[in-house]
């Protein structure tokens, strides 16, 4: 029989007790953050919990990870303590088991509704990097800025292909997005045009949150890289592809991207999302053997992006795709980053790249639904080539179980005009 | 009259009492990091000086910054601090000065030799920022990857280019660097090789250390750009050039970069360097509206790479810079980071890229110095194409006046092989 908590879950909710994702939450303006877990319609606040005595696992017992403003010192712990962790919560929430559900002050204290608290970043970011996973994402990008001749370059299929991304530029969902002024491409012999971006764009994107880190000049076999990965959220990699075209020969993008990356509140677990581990992609060539892994494995996970324009009441689907539309897997991206001895922290980001299907209803951004603006999308009538001040971008992400969803909420943020 | 300090420094010291460079040292092994100053062969303990209440002024009276164990907090505190700190010093530190100069006891507790101590990062670096700002590097460069005809992008004299580096990488002076392993370019249909890289490099550059930052949405204005600069560094952006003309395209360097940065571990302000500014250099064409600022300063900074094989006594100079050959200067540089929003913090880290002069004897880096390893150097007889296991790489940088020298010290670092 189904796990149950003695909490009301309603069947469509993205946080049964088969999830329990964490994040970081203040009760009310004001207050000290602190970790939580989503349970249903609430958060239980883990500072609560760990203050009753009722982490009483070998590891966790008085680790203080829970009296933290964020969760890097939970990260740190790697594993094991995570597994202490899901094990304590999803006894401690279970219908049968009366220590939470019988003692009402301490219910009254720990559990809060979502609706009545402020979320916050749920980690110190150290380091972002932001990959380039999905076949389908990387061929239409190619063929837009470079031409539909060779649009994958020759290195895509031998290594996941990364960049180093801004980290304190990255925003808690809900954060307004300004956009950005920049330079832009110049037509023939002017000088470049600057101003407010005119092809600002979404990236539908996930990525992992860095648990244990590894050693400067020591680096993380594939096959071990999963325990490194304490879960994943849901992002938003904001990009102005005029900025980006014309700045990111030869160095990769910067100004493109930098002004403001949006992730979710809740990171769901690996422990939670193995329920909906399937195949990675054959990969041909084979990968060389530093990344050739015994068990290679993606995750089925329905994304979806809707925009909600400025003054109207509803938001339109304008795309669908699927995690396990990456050809490189979360564990080959951890080994190939670490390959040269590079050092990976608690509490550092790795993004998967824009998780486009091969289908144009699965594009993950609209460089490529509307391929760079040639076509437009229709909101229900409301005609958008790229991001309008006002619109509101929400990327949404759910597993879908036996009677369960394993979610991970949204992941929204508005734009706002650029600053005079 | 010149001020003169009552600690004797030699003429060829690097650190008189006009420049007073910030670090962070351990005076013994496992005792606390604190800040200091270095004045000819001491290092002055800040930390010692504030708590016998010798920090007076309005500014840092209390301010707990010298208590810290790294800089961000005077960072932050903005430029009237470094200014207020920069005073007290100079007086506590001149010959007519009694309060420390005859105060035995303080003097024995916060005067400690340089010999004695440890340097350890300065700052914690929440990102760090590479710059492509010498114009002779970006050709050289562009000729060698991409060969002769346009070997410069045509972005190149609109933005100063830059890519994010890796924070988590950065070390101080003095620690070795594990040759990286990794994939380089395939010779025709062949998979790509994989191994320790073959062609192992150092990059001559400078690094600026931010104060004040910015917040998200609000860039900073060229001309006040400078009061977000505290000072320089001396910086080693080791380059794996095997590993980077691989992965390199189309999303910029990533692991030829991130296995190691060298910094040196003297911060001298700007204020230090004020004497050695010079014009920069005229830019044809005229930079757009938001980089043209109404003065427009470079440094006169000498700057030297000695390489030392493994087994000899000796260095041997393979190339000297300045730093006046930079095209774009460090203020467009932050001006330019954050004219899309992206918000800098106190401690970031801005590198400026190679610093390559005209000549050939001035390149700033292996990959031009030897052409890509189509020519070799001569140390003293031994061949060199790139960096052997063992060969040490000693960047020196110093500005010479008239009587004395405002000086960076050293930044250095060994290569020891890849881990089996």
């Amino acid at each position: 029989m189904a796990l149950k908590s003695f909490i009301e879950v309603h069947p469509s909710s993205h946080f049964p007790i088969q999830n329990l994702p964490y994040g970081v939450f203040k009760p009310e303006p004001g207050s000290v953050a602190r970790p939580g877990v989503a349970i249903g319609d609430y958060v239980l606040d883990l500072s609560a919990i760990a203050a009753a005595g009722l982490f009483n696992g070998p590891i966790l017992n008085n680790s203080g990870c829970f009296h933290e403003p964020n969760l890097n010192k939970l990260l740190a712990l790697g594993r094991p303590a995570w597994k202490e962790a899901r094990a304590t919560l999803q006894k401690l929430l279970s219908s049968t088991e009366p220590s939470l559900r019988d003692n009402e002050s301490l219910r009254q204290k720990s559990l809060i509704p979502l609706s009545k608290v402020e979320m916050v970043l749920p980690i110190a970011i150290g380091n972002y990097t932001d990959f380039f996973s999905s076949l389908h994402h990387a061929k239409n990008c190619g063929t837009i800025f470079r031409g539909p001749q060779n649009p994958i370059p020759p290195n895509w299929f031998h290594l996941p292909i990364a960049y180093h991304g801004r980290a304190s530029s990255i925003v808690i969902s809900g954060t307004d997005i300004t956009r950005p002024r920049g330079q832009g491409p110049p037509a023939g012999n002017s000088p470049p045009p600057f101003g407010p971006s005119v092809k600002l764009d979404f990236e539908l994107e996930m990525a992992a949150i860095v648990g244990p880190g590894n050693e400067l000049g020591k680096p993380v076999d594939v096959n071990e890289a999963a325990d490194h990965i304490f879960g994943l959220v849901l992002m938003n990699d904001w990009s102005a592809r005029d900025i980006q075209a014309w700045e990111y020969v030869p160095l990769g993008p910067f100004l493109g991207k930098s002004f403001g990356t949006t992730i979710s509140p809740w990171i769901v677990t690996l422990e939670a999302l193995e329920p909906f581990s399937c195949e990675a992609p054959k990969q041909d060539p084979h990968p060389l053997p530093y990344l050739a892994e015994k068990i290679s494995k993606n995750y089925d996970i329905s994304l979806e992006v809707q925009i909600k324009p400025a003054g109207q009441d509803d938001s339109h689907v304008v795309t669908k795709s699927n995690f396990n539309n990456l050809y490189w897997t979360l564990t080959q991206q951890l080994a190939h980053h670490t390959i040269n001895g590079c050092n990976l922290r608690p509490g550092d980001l790795l993004g998967t790249g824009t998780i486009s299907g091969p289908e144009p209803e699965s594009y993950g951004c609209l460089l490529e639904l509307t391929w760079n603006g040639q076509k437009q999308l229709s909101l229900n009538g409301t005609p958008r080539k790229f991001l309008e001040d006002g619109d509101e971008v929400i990327i949404s992400g759910v597993s879908k179980g036996n009677g369960y969803n394993i979610g991970f909420g949204t992941c929204s943020g508005k734009i706002v005009p650029s600053s005079p």
